[in-house]
This record gives C-alpha cells, structure tokens and sequence, in this order.
C-alpha cells in the first residue's frame, strides 16, 4: 500500500537521476531555478546541484518590495551552501507600472501576476543562459490547485511534482538543507504574516493523508468519510479543490475538426523517429 | 483522404458550438481574448461573438509602442464590425522596464517576453472580468512551434488548433472578415516590416500542403521525398521543427516517485465524478 514515508536515498537517487537525463536529453547541461526562500525551491536546487554540478545551477532571486527579508537570507543560504550562480532581479518595477493602471487589485490578482512575472523572467533566463526551467511545484500543490497556472506551475522539468509536501519535508531534512528553511511555515510571501496553512484552511500534515487515500490508494470519498478519521466537510473541500482546479493541471483545449488533433491524436515525438 | 478545403459552414458550426459548450461548462459566460488586429485573433473573436454573443467578448489590445498603427485599425474594425467590448492596456512600461536591465536582449527574447507579458494580462483579465481565455494558435503555428511557450501558445479554450493558417483563412472569408484583414501578410508584428513568411523561409500555402500529409494523412517522409513534389532540404526542416517544438506542446515532465503521477496515472476530472 502506498504511503508518505519516503525511501530517501533512493528517492534522492531517482530525482538526480531523472533531472540529468531529462536536461541532457534535451541537449542542454545547465538550468534555472526561481529560488524563493522557501523548502521547494531550496530542494530543487539540491537535487540539480548535485545532479549537474554547482556550475550547472543558476538560482535567480526575484523578490518584490514586500517580500520578507527572511526570504532573502534564506535563499543566499542556499546558495552558499551549494556554491550555485545566483543572480537577483527586483519584480517590483514591472509589477508596479501594471498595477499602476489596476491601483484597486486584490491580492489574488496581485500574487498571480507576480508569480507570471517571475516565469516570464525564468524563461528568458533559460534563452539567455541555456539552461532548462528546473519546476518547484509539489504534489500537494498540483493537486490543490494551490499555485499559478503559466507562474509558479510553469516548468520544464519537475522533479518535485509526484512528492507531497511532507515528503519535500523528509527528503529536504534527509539531504541536510538547513534547518530554518526546513521547519519554518510555508508561505508564499505575497504578503506579510501569510502562510499557506492559514490561507488553506488546514495543515499539509492533514491534507497529505486525504490526498494520500484519495489518489494513490484510490479510496473513495464514502469510504474515508465512513472510516470517520477526517472532518466530512475537511473531506469534500479537498475533493471539491482537485475537482475545481482540473484545468491548471492540463492542456488548452482545441476544438476538434481534423482526424488528427493536437494533444488528442497527435502527441508523441516518438511518432516522428525518436 | 483529409485535405485542406474545410466545409465552412459545418466548420463554422462545430466551432461556435465548441466555444459555447466549453465556457458554459466551465462556468462561465464571457471570453477575453488578445486581439492583435491579425487574421487568428480576429477570426477566433468573430467565432466567440457569434457563440455567445458580442456582450459575451472582451478583446483586450496590448500594444507596444513599436506595434504598427495598421494592426491597431484592423482590431478597431473587428471590434467594431461586431460590436464586442474592447480595452487597450500598453505593454511599454512593464516591458521596458525590464529591459532597462537587459539592454543588449536580442528581438527574440523581446518578442518572447512581450507575448509573455500579454499572457498575463489575459489571465488577470480573466479573473477580473469572470472570463476565460480564448486561444488564437493555430495548427501551422502549433506544429511549427512558431509560438511563444506560455505566451500566445496558453489559452483556456482555443478554437483554431486544429485548423490549419490557410484554413483559418478559408473560415475568415466565409465569415465576412473585411479582406484587408484576411489578404494581408502574417506578421507577429514585433518589429516594423516583420512577416511570418520572411521569417520561417516558405510560405504557409506550401507548409500546410506539406504538414497536412505529414500529420492528417500519415505519410512517411521518405515517400514525400519521392513524391518530388517539395524541395527536400524544406521537407527535413519542417520535420525537424515539428520534433523540436515537441515541448511546447506538452506539460512540464514530472518525475515519477509514486503510483499516480500527476499527467501520467492521473490524468482525467472523470476520475473524481465529473
């Protein structure tokens, strides 16, 4: 039966692997990491540096004016600790003549176009150094839908995307990321004092074990409401938010004329000999 | 044998219909799309206000100060032919900004982070007005992967994948574009006298003739070679661009840890009752 407790060194292993394979593959040897402060960027850039090689790795910082100097200190951190390149790269001017025109913006609206800000800059990092995109999303996240669609979701390569975030939290302690990026609260840091708990509604600790039975033990929700281990209404707001954000985890979708469509019949490079 | 002559009305039908099932399903009533003042943008804005109505259609005009006052009079002529709702916010300041710190960035990286910069714009006006995304690549771009990754290739919903450019040109006419929009040469307008044709080295006539019995009609490039009837060196080059462009046109690669991968194992909202 599938569980959250992670084999860490083979885990380790797979990841490292996976990330030289699939950057060589594509014929490059370099990539590029957003790297926030926070544990999921902290662990990509683990897993690339040592897949790749320090030199291998360029972190760019890019903060926004109210972006917690905590974050700062946490991500130079890392890059101490591995010996990457890192670069910084203030959003602020772009953001702020955007909302300039939308003075009235929510946060929401706000904290999406800062994280599109920042795929835009990775991006053309990666035509500007020639590295690939190197993702920082995790399971927990990609299944909540608790990121932003062509933002944060927005990678080439992804090697966090299948470990829950208890589990980043496993493999993270199990290769020595300091303690301090490891334990603190996960946030976003799109305002002050925000923490994803918080805005969540529930702990990652909690929800992984729903997301855990939901998907990869594949219980039905009748059952883990009779197991009677999880608040019922806990229970439905998961399901209801893997429901509601389908389209963040897919495709633009094409309307159909020809007999071969795009994503639907067409997808493969290996149709084309390789 | 597929061909490229569509049956425009049915086409016509299928579209609109596809457009109107697509946004109600999702919840919604309204689109936005970018309208450049080219032939894809205007044609998918004539398809959404006859699906849902021209009340139903915000087209947002993002110019930068060296797009050209010609495409700027041909989106003021969609809008106003249909009597849609339209908006102009200028990408200057934003893109300028962030090429104060890259002067010596190359019209590539500016066209990417312009169309990037677009992108997002759609997205926060989908969020803003309760509408969602409508896409304007078409087949040829898509399988040319003549498109910028999470700029104008990202949509929620595009009518015009899988319609090839001289098909979106058929459909055009018949819908009574005005002819300076549907005769004029393709350009992305990036810099002043730019056309999509100068660009890609042949014209899109030949590669839809030559894309159509690669990818519809299933034939094998040796036998297209022997066909004679293309230049082979132009028939190596469209294939190749077709196998390169492959990660454009799929999701980020998520590195398998567990039995249920996000887009691998667990992919469809039909597992979770919808």
């Amino acid at each position: 039966m599938p569980n959250l407790q992670l084999d860490c060194e083979t885990v380790r292993k797979v990841l490292t692997g996976f990330i030289d394979n699939e950057v060589r593959k594509a014929g490059f040897h370099r990539v590029v990491v957003g790297l926030s402060g926070g544990l999921d960027s902290a662990l990509s850039a683990y897993l690339a540096a040592e897949a790749l090689g320090p030199e291998g790795v360029w972190a760019i910082r890019m903060p926004y004016r109210t972006s917690s100097p905590e974050s700062a200190a946490h991500a130079a951190m890392v890059v101490q600790a591995l010996g990457i390149h890192s670069l910084t790269i203030e959003i602020t001017p772009m953001v702020d003549a955007y909302f300039a025109i939308f003075p009235d913006a929510d946060q929401i609206r706000r904290g999406n176009k800062m994280a599109r800000e920042r795929m835009t800059i990775l991006f053309d990092h990666s035509a500007r150094l020639g590295a690939l995109v190197l993702g920082t999303s995790n399971k927990t996240e990609l299944l909540l839908g608790y990121g932003t669609l062509h933002g944060d979701m927005a990678s080439a390569v992804n090697p966090l995307g299948d470990l829950y975030k208890t589990q980043v939290r496993q493999l993270s302690r199990h290769l020595g990321i300091p303690a301090e990026i490891v334990e603190k609260h996960p946030s976003a840091d799109l305002w002050e004092g925000q923490t994803d708990e918080a805005e969540l509604g529930f702990t990652y600790e909690e929800v992984d074990k729903v997301l855990c039975r939901l998907v990869d033990q594949r219980w039905e929700v009748n059952d883990l409401i009779a197991e009677g281990r999880f608040d019922e209404t806990f229970l439905r707001a998961v399901v209801r938010r893997i429901q509601t954000s389908q389209y963040k985890r897919r495709l633009p979708v094409i309307a159909k004329i020809s007999s071969r469509t795009i994503d639907r019949d067409f997808r493969y490079a290996r149709d084309w000999g390789r």
